[in-house]
């Protein structure tokens, strides 16, 4: 499995690319695009112009991105919602997954409980992927964001493979009754 | 001049487009776009879709959108932004430039006065364009968001042309101060 992490910003996007492979996971590329101060739209174009290079690129199964409703200002959580919207319909665009999490299931899935700072996010990950570069700051959050979806299927895989071990114990007590009958 | 309204909802997205001439404008077509209830990603693509379409039609000089910071809700806000962050890539994407309008900008340029409501604003739209259908209120919205750009432009040359006339005017008294000598 593929994973894009996106770390969408109104200055700065982070970005990073994870492979999975059982329980093994390897950073493929990440990086962080410069938006610069210019007219917003443009900001948003090289936003979906970059995202379509990273997903013809990479092909990635899965587009992991941050889902933020936590604002102080209203004015910010218009700015975050047009670079988020961007990144959403950019991955429609590219037939690409889209999954979604909140910074405190990335930082519990990532570093181990949900109130993590920046910088233990930037140690967890870097120790997670082996990386012997530090990420910057957008960089790491965007591969956190990858690892967690990768982290949340493994989890989610197990949960689900617990629930059908307990109903195929169900469903053949059920039997026994029937044939004790 | 040709100019595409845009009023981006999340459920729904009214587009209209007026082209002016000289000081008479004409609804050149209009309509709402249904985006469904289905997952945001999905219904963001088609607002992106749907303008490329609109825009390789009409071919619009200006997109004009509504520039709203204004929410009661965090959420909401977010929302909003997800939708306008859409268009704005689109119009940067399609090469065409972006005007954006308060909503109080947008009802004083269209009624006369910035708090006319839904239904006023209907009125003053189907009116001003003597249109014989009455365009629904997303449609109207943003026939009336097209239709500020027009008399905003209308009004700044006016302005412009007065403030031109007065430098003019001060020019020659300077020149006639230099003869006088």
């Amino acid at each position: 499995m593929l994973v894009l992490g996106i770390d969408p910003g109104t200055i700065k996007m982070g970005w990073g690319v994870i492979s999975a492979s059982g329980s093994r996971m390897t950073r493929v590329d990440s990086g962080t695009l410069l938006l610069g101060r210019g007219e917003t739209a443009g900001r948003l174009v090289t936003v979906w112009r970059e995202l379509q290079e990273l997903m013809q690129i990479h092909q990635p199964d899965v587009l992991s991105l941050e889902r933020n409703f936590v604002s102080r200002n209203p004015q910010s959580a218009f700015r975050i919602g047009e670079a988020r919207g961007v990144v959403m319909a950019a991955s429609a665009y590219g037939g690409v997954e889209l999954a979604e999490y909140s910074p405190a299931a990335v930082k519990k899935a990532v570093a181990g409980h949900g109130r993590a700072d920046k910088q233990a996010m930037i140690v967890a990950v870097s120790r997670m992927l082996s990386l012997v570069d530090t990420p910057a700051e957008d960089e790491a959050d965007a591969l956190a964001l990858a690892a967690c979806h990768i982290l949340r299927q493994g989890y989610d895989r197990k949960v689900a493979g617990a629930l059908d071990a307990a109903r195929g114990a169900r469903r053949a007590r059920g039997r026994a009754g029937v044939a004790r009958r």
